[in-house]
């Protein structure tokens, strides 16, 4: 069993808001991020596959495949995009870096055929990351 | 003469657009950064001052000052902003990477007392950035 | 379950040396480290708690609640000291980067409410860095 | 327990093929990567041990020796060569991130005492990364 | 005026040697460099634009342009290659990273139209990187 | 003319104080810079020589020789030192950041032979750095 790793970046805008709040909650818990304008961030994305070595080879995952699905299943969804307004989940999801990790867990998933999803981290700025390991995953790393 | 330089980040989203450009020269040459919601970045700034080094502190800046001044007229006025609605230059000026050095140096050069401003960049991802340094500057780096 | 990770950073000195060893035994096991004087770091900290997302929120813990405790037990304690002499347990405690991770879980761990740590990280450098999970923690990374 | 990890980086070129495979076939498997005159990278190794702090010192494992291990198994075999040609594993085996990670795992873990082999991580640009925790983990990161 | 850099990386493999020189000579200069086999990097090449801002689009040069002459002009004939093998001018040349600098500007300098060049900077680790500003600059950074 | 930069880094502590000062002086202008058990960081150095490429080796200077130049005269002298206490000239100089800076260039100066000194930064930390060209440099970056 291996472990590979592949980083992305894309660029978007957010803002977080709950319209179950009162507007003083709202300031209170999202602070200068419940600006409706939005803002944004440079994110880094970590792919984590994992599986056996192909020994013909020599790759656990075809890298071009990986690559691709990254781009077509989530940067191209997600760059250059106000979340809460052009990515459909985050109509009602607040787009949190834990519900990105999550959003891109459940879009990666289904379209990796060939190795297996590991995990999910982003980075929010170079100070905060958020990692997912699935829905099911028992509590490991 | 010796250079000091500080930096700092700032998230911040914008998008651009020249109303004077048709809908397909907007397009054509702003690309995915035309769409009118915005996306956004980690943008890092660095600060660059000379001066001569004050022999009693060893200092050629007070760098909590220095730190102060680029809170107070940098910071507090992008990070966390959509550029274009609510930064007064960006309302018609377009915020490019270019835009945004030209207008932080304005902002911090009337502001700096005991050392001079030498330079100002500004990254908007880890592989594009602008350095500025003054209108007046001869051509040189 | 979810992961989130914080980074900061503080800034202290430190040398090894156990008084139960020789002069020589220290200087073999120590080397330079065993300069009295003390040296110093960059220290990078990385604080990972784990939890379910709160479906109001969208977190897995207040941002900002976990920034103060990591300033209030963390920082205040260690920045800009010399860790043999003014931080408590360095006193016995040799100030390694292993000892250094173990004291930071136990300043962290019963000051964090809502989330649980999962895991502290410190870089001494960025070529050298120490993972501690707890004192029950079984052996998993 | 604590997991102490140390970087070290070094430099090497390679080319992926497989003669079992048609020209075809390698050139669409390994696309620019089966240039026979080889490719190089600047290779970052991340070499993870795990143990009980030892009281006395306050080290996991003696660093100057793992330093030393690190150079006299792995850099000094792999630093500057072609790996196809001059490394006698990858004579045979295509040396992908993936089986370098191995290689490394199976060069270190015979020579390290005091402190149990962990993981290796070898990352083959900043974007791609590889992990191996050894032929008998179990399904962990 | 105002200065543009864009980052990009490529891999290739190159190796140090003067037909000139005897083997002594070759050996003692350029140490494990010599070794004919090659051995590789992750390039890292910065390029810096100058001039005016244009006040239409808020940009000193095309950025689409910018990044498709670097990757048509250099990264598709240095990506991937043994320098010494595959790169005319290498045949005779030695590639080190002060003649790849050169070699760089020469390549982008009569490509380069809106905006004018002014510095190539390459990173070969790290720790080890040249800055070219053309042939005819004066002795300015 | 080419310019060729090389970095490393040493690990030292110190504090700021000027005698001259009042405690309250030394407060207010030191802050918590001023603890006199010293604090410590991880400094990197980049030391900028320029010179001709010369066209036998490729290289404007032999990196042998600067790495040794670089060991010998800096870090020999800096590297796990006290800098007030263990470091000659800053038993009287504050040994800020731009002092450091200073008698780096000065150490260095007169030990270089082939290639002409251009530049000395040095990076207290990885948002703070300092830039010396030289007593007598004209002001030019």
């Amino acid at each position: 069993m291996i472990y590979l790793t592949r980083k992305a970046e894309f660029s978007a805008s957010h803002y977080y808001h709950n319209p179950n709040f009162t507007p003083e909650e709202n300031h209170r818990i999202f602070g200068k991020c419940n600006n409706p304008n939005g803002h944004g961030h440079n994110y880094t994305l970590e792919v984590t596959v994992k599986g056996e070595v192909d020994s013909r080879s020599g790759f656990v995952v075809d890298l071009k495949q990986l690559k691709e699905t990254m781009h077509f299943e989530v940067l191209d969804a997600l760059d250059h995009r106000f979340l809460n307004k052009e990515v459909p989940e985050f109509r009602t999801l607040i787009p949190t870096t834990e519900n990105l990790a999550i959003s891109i867990w459940q879009r990666l998933k289904p379209k990796l055929k060939t190795a297996q999803l590991h995990r999910v981290r982003v980075y929010e700025t170079a100070d905060l990351f958020v990692d997912f390991y699935g829905e099911d995953s028992q509590d490991s790393e």
